[in-house]
């Protein structure tokens, strides 16, 4: 088992733009289940570096278990990887070493409460120098399903770097910035034997699956086939390779509090050719580890750990 | 065991205004894990006349515990409630008698992708003269917490009864129209002897749980508690009585289906006096029940059954 040294993350402590915080006697992590007072934050979370988030709890739970064996982290006899949130969180919590796999379900709010707490929840603990990854599913433009795309710009379903929210009734825009250097860090980890295509791309995120990704197999559709591939080579044309629901969150609210972020997520289906994911189930499972293996090097190689293969 | 007769409700089928759905071969309802050729939908779920909705999986499951043993179903002997969609599914997915109970997560991107795929399910599956209840938490404006709030008309947090979407790069909006008979219904069930309060009003759905519904406690905020407490009042000045995340794309979807629906959220907090949700966990457990204890009462009545003493 390595030894993991925090201390040599040297950086500053997790920014929280918000003063009303500092003034709380508790804070309760409604949605994680935790809470400054009802747990010791910082001897649970201290030592966090690299924190990946993903939709499906039970996918997180798998990124955890492959983060222990590509981390060389031993789970001691008569232990087992436990979710932190169960039976109360809104989410699934895993925590490997340094490393913590959330889950955030599906979209922008679901996606925002999370990083709100998980924000909180960093701060609270004292954590520094933390790496965010979203290791994610999407629909690809024109990839081989079982492609990889790490997201160089995230934009909205109006196809610009936008944030959209209304606060107290007013629309407030943010800006999507994810870390440069992190997104071509992670595209280092790619490797030219991997039996998938990694490609850096822009992502673009809706609120919907259907209407708002322009399917044409919803409960809902009032436009037409060639409606849709206007809209869908438009946004190709402009740099789009995939097209999830939650990078432009994950990026605005993370530059929003100075963490740096990438996105990887896996392409089930080319959307330039259909709608519909039929891929079986057992391409899809194998395929969603993929994001995670370039995470995972990348962390090896962060802490100074050599390469080691994986599955 | 009372024997329901599927048969007295005489109804059209659902409507599915999509034209492509009909010249698919098969569809593949990815989110909930089931599928036109993978499974026989009609003998499945044909019989089908109320389905809840919720956030959390976990309080879906109690829903369809508390369904069973409000409508008298029997579980028999050596079998056990099942999670319809355990281990594929993105939702659980509970099925007792006529009643589907199931999860669509947090935030209107997450509600969505369930609205659209349970509606093609009711469709393929030949259901008639189905009935939608949202069964969900919430905080108030003004309410005492543990008060059950009956949804008079949604909101977007401009405060207009609109669902907007980006489709195809333009935004439409849509009605967000709740079915008057129904909620008049549902607060009939209503009892003075009940040991909780319940009050028809209008419902904010907001796309986040901090910034979007003023919250002064999450990682970002930029504004004062007065200005918080401006918002909050206008809204409540204007009818609101509690907030929550997905009311507006319950209403605006099944109007746009033409089935019927109705919201009943119970309070976690009084919005007007706090932001935080502190109460104990053994209070707020008893809450979560009181909205389904309605809808279990007008699906008796509307099952012709008599009123039966519940906890």
């Amino acid at each position: 088992m390595a030894t993991i040294d925090a201390g040599k993350y040297k950086s500053s402590p997790i920014h929280i733009p918000n003063p009303h915080v500092q003034g709380m006697t508790e804070d309760v992590l409604y949605h994680l289940a935790l809470g400054t007072n009802s747990h010791d934050l910082p001897s649970m979370f201290g030592d966090l570096k690299f924190v990946c988030v993903g939709g499906s709890p039970r996918r997180m739970e798998k990124v955890a278990l492959y983060m222990a064996d590509a981390l060389d982290i031993d789970i001691p006899t008569g232990m087992a990887l436990n979710n932190i949130g169960h039976g109360k969180a809104r989410y699934a919590i895993y925590k490997v070493g340094p490393v913590l796999a959330i889950s955030h379900g599906m979209g922008r709010p679901s996606m925002s409460i999370m990083m709100h707490e998980l924000f909180k929840l960093l701060h609270h603990a004292g954590c520094t120098g933390v790496t965010l990854f979203r290791v994610g599913t999407c629909g690809g433009l024109g990839l081989e399903p079982g492609s990889v795309v790490v997201t160089e710009e995230a934009l909205s379903p109006l196809l610009q770097p936008s944030y959209d929210q209304i606060i107290l009734g007013n629309v407030v825009s943010r800006p999507c910035v994810l870390d440069k250097d992190t997104a071509n860090d992670l595209m280092g980890c790619a490797s030219t034997e991997d039996e998938f295509a990694t490609v850096k791309g822009k992502t673009m995120s809706a609120d919907d699956f259907y209407e708002e990704q322009g399917r044409l197999d919803g409960a809902l559709c009032n436009y037409t086939e060639d409606d849709k591939m206007a809209y869908l080579k438009r946004a190709h044309d402009l740099g789009v390779r995939n097209i999830e629901m939650e990078a432009v969150c994950f990026a605005a609210l993370s530059h929003a509090v100075q963490l740096k972020g990438a996105v990887a997520c896996v392409t089930l289906v080319d959307r330039l050719k259909g709608d519909q994911i039929t891929s079986s189930a057992k391409d899809m499972e194998e395929w969603q580890m993929r994001p995670q293996k370039l995470v995972a090097r990348y962390i090896r190689k962060n802490l100074g750990l050599p390469p080691k293969d994986m599955p």
